[in-house]
């Protein structure tokens, strides 16, 4: 078997074998297919497509590159939810302990955040104490013995998606739906879980902007996840504005606290019912309906915070924060943002947002850099709220003077201002199961 | 300017600016583009395509990617001709002479032979004493003292074709034609002449195998051409058939002598008259058919072999060799193929009897091989012939017996008999100038 006839095969539109598929990612993986070679095969299937057989093997294979977390001990309980990443999400600190409460092993292995969109390990690394790194035998033990544990990526999970990406990343390849979803899928397959609840964004502040892009994704997503013997839900939702109030690490991790408690019922709240719904529905085999009625209740009644300090003690870190945030990292300096302009707030550019946010220290411009835990931004006008000049249109925090600002200015190129309120659009476009 | 904008630009079918070619071009001979990327935009190209204005500026910055030879002080004399490869192809031996013959200053570069195509630097290194290797004072001395030199591929000409064709090769994107015609195109521009004559082969022994792709290619070729500000044709023509009755260095310097001299009129004959006129048409500035005429004369009246003569002798080669082709190399072995059938050939596959000819030593399997100078095949029989039982087909010239077997098996599978005769083909398709 050649490389050369593979990619020629794919560039004249032609299916691949499974066979020709594991000669290419095993040979990739292992250094023995050079990157131009990849690259070369990469665009041609940017053209051509693949068929749903191949990207359930294409997915099979790069699962298979690396470890895969050995979850059979749970049955059919696992639950994994993913996001494709967006601003002020913070869905996995609400959905993960109101599943688990609930009955659902969520044993979760999450990722740091880059750019404008912010990663749930930064944000856990915000609560005083709490470790993301556990051995295999403590994430097993803890998922056992409370049904949830949250990490960073460990071990060599996948590394056929890390080599592929970061040459996609390079070569103008990533935005092609079936090297995406294997990409997504074969790290979900390694990561073990039976159910996947799969969060796909879609607007300015996601990576697909258009409906139709988001949807044809998460369609595809949810076959080749199905077709690798997993049970999956996708939920289409809105990442033209932030979700919820909060940008920022500690900001998020205090917000969603208020969502647990059931003191916050947004649309935050709407798409994290919708999600932790669907994973519950999996695990227990009951209508998303009744479901439904369960994680309003975990809510409500208190279970879900439970399984949060619960949660937040087992890896270390301290319940007292969680309790009371007034223990959890707060900005030196908090600065409001004044409207100039009245009328209706109309429209925002979630992407311009986080970028405001990760200028105030809240995020990373390169892997290398730091965070400031305490940084971020609180909005206090949404879409389709009045304004009036001199309104607070948010607040900036952060620790550093000097970046206000830049940041100042980045927000508000963000924000989109007319005479009319704007058409109110729901925060979840679709469900596809 | 960032290569992964390009690549995206072109990914997306956006035209690119001539800043943004020679930047990729650059910066890729250069080696600061890495292959991987290189990659992926040539097979973003081979989906898209580029306009005339692209494949120019890419041709111009490819030619301009090494050393150019400045043939200004021979004016619009100059002229060139080109052939994309074929199986028994000694057009330039004979064509090469004759323009010059006529006035034109012909300064070839020329390749050597990879598989079943040969190498008309092989062809010449037949000849005894005949070096293909010349100072630049050399060889433009010569130039213009006789109008004629003929050399092997010399200095750094066109870094950026050989790296990219290297890469193109083993990346499944050879078969584009705006990076066929850039590749070609390129090393005619850093060539030098103003006027180019193209012999596009299309057929099985040809790398364009229908005659739609390869009169794209031609004339594709010749519009590139005219935007870099020469005079071009292109001559079409057929390549199911070997061109003339023999292949092989020794064996197709004696035929090409045969043809300069007037006694061989065959389809051999009529192609290289066709390829010398269009040279003669651009460089005089007369019309075709003139032109005709006195090609026709210079082979008839004997001018062309004098000039072949004092070229070989000016390039230290024996011209004793040339007048009496009893002292060029011949093969110890002449094996008959006999018809095991009566009936009609009907055709042939011209790579077939090429990788046939290269088996018993005419040409090199990897670019270490050596050749066996006087191996090759002479055909007796050409498409349309009829054939009995018995009949000679070809006779087999080797020195080394133990090739013969293979030899023979090969070039029996590429013959193809009928009982009725197939329908009469010319050699020449079509004339786009």
């Amino acid at each position: 078997m050649r490389m050369y006839d593979i990619i020629q095969k794919k560039r004249d539109g032609r299916e691949l074998s499974d066979e020709e598929i594991g000669f290419f990612v095993n040979g990739y993986t292992k250094g023995e297919i050079p990157d131009y070679q990849a690259a070369a095969l990469c665009m041609a299937i940017y053209f051509r497509g693949m068929s749903d057989r191949e990207t359930v093997t294409l997915t099979e294979c790069m699962a298979r590159s690396g470890d895969m977390l050995d979850l059979s001990r749970f049955g059919d309980l696992t639950a994994d939810k993913h996001s494709t990443g967006g601003v002020g999400d913070k869905t996995t600190l609400i959905v993960a302990p109101v599943a688990a409460s609930l009955g659902c092993v969520v044993t979760k292995m999450s990722g740091r955040g880059l750019g404008h969109t912010g990663g749930t390990v930064d944000k856990l690394e915000s609560i005083p104490g709490y470790r993301t790194t556990l051995t295999e035998e403590e994430f097993i033990g803890q998922s056992e013995r409370i049904g949830i544990a949250v990490i960073g990526q460990t071990g060599n999970l996948t590394p056929a998606d890390k080599k592929l990406y970061a040459l996609r990343d390079v070569t103008a390849t990533v935005d092609s739906i079936p090297l995406i979803t294997a990409s997504i899928m074969s790290k979900k397959l390694a990561a073990g879980s039976k159910n996947i609840v799969l969060d796909v964004k879609c607007g300015s502040g996601a990576f697909m902007k258009t409906i139709e892009d988001a949807e044809k994704l998460a369609k595809n997503m949810v076959d080749i996840g199905k077709g690798c013997g997993r049970n999956v839900t996708a939920v289409l939702t809105n990442m033209d504005v932030p979700l919820g109030s909060c940008i920022g690490n500690a900001l998020e991790v205090k917000e969603a606290i208020k969502v647990i408690k059931g003191e916050q019922k947004d649309e935050l709240y709407e798409v994290c019912v919708t999600l932790a719904s669907e994973m519950v529905s999996h695990v227990k085999k009951i209508a998303p309906d009744e479901a439904r009625r369960l994680v309003a209740e975990a809510i409500d009644g208190g279970a879900a915070f439970e399984k949060m300090k619960e949660w937040v003690d087992a890896q270390g870190g301290d319940v007292q924060s969680i309790t009371d945030t007034e223990y959890l990292p707060s900005a030196s300096l908090i600065y409001p943002v004044l409207s100039d302009k009245d009328g209706y707030l109309t429209g925002t550019d979630a992407e311009l947002i986080g970028d405001a946010a990760m200028i105030l220290g809240a995020g990373r411009a390169s892997k290398e850099d730091s965070i400031d835990m305490s940084a971020g931004i609180v909005m206090r006008k949404k879409p389709g709220d009045k304004v009036k000049k001199g309104d607070v249109l948010c607040h900036l925090h952060t620790c550093d003077v000097k970046r206000i600002k830049q940041a100042e200015e980045v927000f508000r190129s963000a924000l989109r201002f007319g005479a009319e309120p704007p058409e109110k659009q729901g925060l979840i476009y679709k469900i596809i199961r």
